[in-house]
């Protein structure tokens, strides 16, 4: 019994997000069903950390134990038939057997995807929140180089479990032009429910000049921006996760 | 009662093409829908030519008649609101009386895009043909510069009607790389039935080593090239149609 780590890609649009749930579809019931259609017949299979409801991946981690006796290519080939067209595995790869894709992470890196137009553009929408006011990105950059370091990030964000930490350590978190889109990269050893899109969606405020940059320092200081609302998920990709195996 | 130009975006993936269809979903079909609903009783909106199933628009003009007494901001925001997320008026303008989106013409630009990868990219398969092997750009280009120019594309796709001219006139054919994506613009006075999809197909064969740059040669010069396989819609968007006025 061999122990996989696969990378996946998916477009969520169409998924309640990656954790099975009863009667909804998502990632990991349309993965694990892939999985048991070439002979697999474990019980779930371990993510890095859930996706919500409409969040995309291109580098989400999953692992798990299967008697696969072929090569790893086959093991992709055969997975990527038996699964749809909007999720797919881009790397197979053997682990070792102690190879957890959670706890062993030593980062995350997102992505969030903005453009401003007056109307919807079909082929970048399902990817990117459009937006009527253009944000100004040296703004928008300000704002994010007040969240690097180590910081209590409660205010922008849950904890899964009640009695869980909410400090966590961001490492990267910049804004950049790619033709008509605006493009956050941002990375951390692990992040709050939540709270990618909280932050980007304080960043936009900030950027289109409706919210100073002192509500940046508030959210980290006093636990509480009191903003609640999230930018939309379909902006939103799990890009990369890192592992010392990966140095 | 005005005569209105407006510029359509549609991501064509789940649409049997532009035009309208008995039983079939068509962008023409949901359009015309939509304006039906803010009081259009037209028969049916001029399209600047068909895009078959799959094909997707960023720049596809449609024109109408209709007594609409409000100012043409307030046409497109009314609209997109009724038309679903994957079609989008991006500009509305009022046109001459007799202005054919069609005959007026002078040019149509399509762009095409492809990806080399072992297994899909969901985030990009929606709008590019994945390639296993990736082609050779320069060898691309050096095909694409052949077809430049006035030439019968017989041998490249049908004309709709039966005595109909093959002639038309190639004002740009270049590849270019942009991330992970190979682009293709390609702009015309006019394209057969097909043609844009014929030409990639046969490109690619050329940039992969599958065949030399004589097929584009042949295909110009004796109506037929051998190849009949055409390059997946899904790559394929029309950009922009260009009128005398846009000068």
């Amino acid at each position: 019994m061999a122990h996989y780590k696969l990378i996946l890609a998916y477009d969520g649009t169409q998924y309640h997000g990656f954790q099975r749930q009863a009667n909804r579809q998502t990632i990991q019931a349309v993965f694990e069903e892939a999985l048991r259609k070439i002979g697999w017949q474990g019980r779930a299979v371990m993510p890095s950390g859930r996706t919500d409801s409409g969040v995309h991946a291109l580098g989400q981690v999953v692992s798990f134990n299967f008697d696969w006796n072929h090569p790893d290519e086959t093991l992709r080939a055969a997975l990527n038939a038996f699964l749809p067209a909007d999720i797919s595995v881009r790397q197979v790869a053997q682990a070792h057997p102690g190879f957890h894709p959670r706890y062993d992470a030593l980062s995350r890196t997102y992505r969030y995807q903005l453009y401003q137009a007056q109307s919807r553009d079909p082929l970048v929408d399902r990817y990117a929140w459009r937006l009527s006011q253009e944000p100004d990105v040296e703004r928008m950059n300000q704002a994010a180089a007040l969240l690097m370091g180590e910081h209590d990030f409660r205010g922008f964000g849950k904890a899964l479990r009640e009695d869980g930490t909410t400090i966590r350590r961001i490492e990267q978190a910049e804004w950049h032009r790619d033709g008509d889109l605006l493009v956050f990269y941002i990375t951390g050893n692990a992040f709050l429910y939540h709270m990618v899109r909280r932050i980007v969606h304080v960043l936009v405020l900030v950027g289109q000049g409706k919210q100073d940059l002192e509500i940046v320092k508030r959210g980290l200081e006093t636990g509480s921006t009191g903003i609640v609302d999230l930018a939309p998920a379909r902006g939103l990709t799990l890009t990369r996760v890192r592992y010392p195996e990966d140095e």
